[in-house]
């Protein structure tokens, strides 16, 4: 049995994607299936980059005097009927505890499938007067969703998620708050992710089950589909209608408060993998990776070399996630395993660097090799590290611009929906039945109504009726 | 309708130290009721603290090398049942699982009430060679144990924890690990939670369902009843043999590797309630208190005191977890309100402290009231909470050495326990029978076998043969 373990290989993403999408998953070492159908093991490598995740977006929502809580697991059956809209959008969808030891429950329980219902009991608890007003909480949690088909991070019957919930006076701050935290989605999944989203509104047929509007941030993937990235809800009095809750105001009259909820998953990683992984594996922006920097040595054989890695990794370790390898497998072997795991550079030293007081830095994004002198270690690899992040950013934006395409027709819609995967932007009528129409004939569902509005035809692509608004439309996962 | 909230009172704690109990966790608004029942709304000031634990803990687990990953929240039927001891301990308090969606399974799963199981089914999956091992995986998560009577904290149906489960190559290692968490929990416990912990092993009665030893800390609340406040538990190889996982070592033999598992649980919050707080409600100890300095301004009318009070505010923020109110509720409702909450320090500033160039600085500990000369303010403020902290624990310490106490005796026993809430110290013989009889008889159980052993006789407490060991004994929750 020899030592070096065998180099991974995987399909290619031209060969088949979603094999190839499989195949990173699994051997970028995010994620282990288990016995649970549909439900994953998430693994040290996977779990340390949605823990950056988290702890990045919860600065965001703690800025934005945001407060985490802890609500139940379990919703008793008549609490998700209290609200009519939402109980028809879930029920379908939700895994029903009926029986607590040996005993039969006098009323079955579903485990969340979202918290809505538990925080509308919990707001008419604690909301009174309008001085109780704006609760603006959010939970990190896990939710059930019994859903039929099933691929890790993005469609999975268990999911980590957060949900933000808020309830506020009036309809205009909450309106303010559902678009506040878009925006923060946005501007996390932009900087930190590196991936161009569009903003918009989804259409009635796209809305959360229970919401007055819908918004959203679409981004689009590596072949051409469009994944929701995240969603931020405004919910009206609806809510607080059907759950009874209500607020003295100012002048000591019962006033129905208004709510909002918001949320992203641990499918922000399978949007990270499909927007910027290659053929060699997962490409991870400096801002989510677990290990920023990897040293590997090169003929560690060699007199000092190994000692002067270690005091690479040391200086590195003060400025950077990073890490060291000293097992004795290969440098190729080396180079291999941290290409799929995605780590953005690459920092080899061997004995003919160390004469020149030289390491050399290579980028996993493009593989562009930088000589560096080892006396400007700390000044070179932020600067590295910060180009990888823009780089990203700029290729996944020059990609979506590549892939997204106009129809003004339903001949053109239908023929750029076979051709060309990728965004469809079309003019529409603002009708269901057109909509369901482009999903039947062209295979495409709206994504959403951006916030930035262009004119491109007077007429709807569908019924030719005047037109209402610009949608993206696309396939989408 | 008056502006000024109702300041609250609480039971005391010698009239009913339970009820005491239950209105601290209410109004210090840790935690809110749900419908269901059993299951917990932990409110934002009682997570924050939560948080705390949990940064404290997890930089301790990462700095002994451990790694975060997360694991389904169910457990098929057929793997809950693969170890028998296992299964016998935990199949009587799961909540059954039985549909998805209009469906119902094929096989049921419960809801994981620890995972064992799901570690086992995974370490089988990806531990091979001797090469793959150790691995230090931990878990952060909620649990569900359908327990009968439940109370906020100390005993509920769900319940957050965190899990650790290491697999090793040899027992010694797995043995060695087990002592070692217990110890990060003890030193954890005691540095940042100011509760001292008698360190010890169970015995085979209140062993884990599973486990070879557990290991425990042990804790005296304030009524003399014990707490069990983390665990630790040496597997052996029995679930490596009961789930198939085995790897070649260096001369490629097929070995069963050996397992350890621990936790501690939101019991601690519980743990510290019930360690500290007082008739005025919750003390907390200055490592985990969200709020670790209030400032309230005393005559705010008066020109400048807003402004002052405000400026030592942004001074303080600096240097500790602090927070300002500036809302019109009285100064002595605010007082009330704050010593409800625990916060370690009031810093209290008004035109006359101001003329003088000083604040009074107020601990919630133990109400000594310091005057602090506004320049020397980030020099005392950390002394202030250090002797907080350090006062805390000391006082708890003392507390527990004034109820511990020794019996030789069984009518000793039956009367020290009757009479003098506290722990018992008493040799046993290591039988199963005189453990049940003193169950039976005194009504206290085996707390722990401590490391620190004492010969305060030589023969059993109960049936008079030679002692094995000293044992603490008490009342627990």
């Amino acid at each position: 049995m020899s030592n070096e373990k065998m180099v991974k290989s995987i399909t290619s993403m031209e060969e088949d994607f979603a094999k190839w999408y499989t195949d990173v998953v699994l051997k970028a070492e995010l994620v282990d299936y288990s016995s649970v159908r549909g439900c994953l093991i998430i693994r040290p490598y996977g779990y340390a980059i949605w823990e950056n995740i988290q702890k990045l977006l919860n600065e965001r929502f703690v800025e934005t005097g945001h407060e985490n809580v802890y609500m139940p697991l379990f919703i008793p059956e008549s609490l998700l009927q209290k609200e009519k809209d939402h109980v028809e959008g879930f029920a379908p969808e939700v895994a029903w505890v009926t029986h607590g030891g040996n005993e039969k429950l006098e009323e079955r329980m579903c485990v969340r499938p979202t918290s809505e219902t538990l925080f509308c009991e919990h707001y008419a608890n604690i909301v009174h007067s309008y001085r109780d007003l704006p609760k603006l909480y959010n939970q990190w949690c896990s939710v059930v969703r019994w859903e039929k088909t099933t691929r890790p991070f993005l469609r999975s019957r268990e999911f980590l998620w957060q949900e933000g919930h808020t309830i506020h006076a009036t309809a205009e701050e909450a309106k303010a708050e559902t678009i506040q935290m878009l925006d923060v989605y946005a501007d996390f999944v932009e900087q930190c992710l590196a991936i161009p989203v569009i903003k918009g509104q989804k259409t009635e047929k796209e809305r959360f089950a229970g919401a007055e509007a819908t918004y959203t941030i679409e981004a689009l993937m590596h072949d051409g589909k469009a994944l929701q990235s995240g969603t931020s809800h405004y919910f009206g009095d609806g809510f607080a209608r059907a759950f009874g809750i209500q607020y003295a105001d100012k002048d000591n009259q019962l006033t129905y408060p208004h709510q909002t909820s918001w949320g992203v998953s641990t499918r922000l990683i399978g949007a990270i993998i499909m927007a910027h992984g290659d053929d060699n594996g997962l490409v991870l922006p400096p801002a989510i990776a677990p290990k920023q920097v990897v040293v590997i040595p090169i003929a560690a054989h060699k007199a000092g070399v190994t000692e002067k890695a270690t005091e690479l990794y040391e200086r590195l370790k003060k400025i950077a996630r990073a890490s060291i390898d000293l097992s004795e497998q290969s440098p190729g072997w080396k180079f291999a395993e941290y290409e799929m795991k995605g780590v953005p550079l690459r920092v080899e030293i061997g004995p003919k660097d160390i004469e020149q007081g030289q390491c050399v830095v290579v980028r996993r994004d493009n593989r562009e090799k930088t000589f560096v002198k080892l006396d400007e270690l700390e000044e070179k690899i932020p600067m590295l590290l910060k180009a990888v992040q823009d780089g990203l950013y700029q290729k996944a934006l020059a990609r979506r611009e590549t892939m997204t395409y106009q129809a003004t027709t339903m001949e053109e819609m239908i023929k750029t929906a076979q051709e060309k995967p990728g965004f469809i932007k079309a003019m529409w009528c603002g009708s269901r039945e057109c909509e369901d129409a482009l999903k039947e004939k062209a295979g495409v569902s709206s994504r959403c109504i951006p916030f930035e509005q262009e004119q491109i035809a007077d007429r709807c692509v569908c019924c030719g009726k005047p037109a209402a608004k610009m949608l993206y439309w696309g396939k989408a996962y």
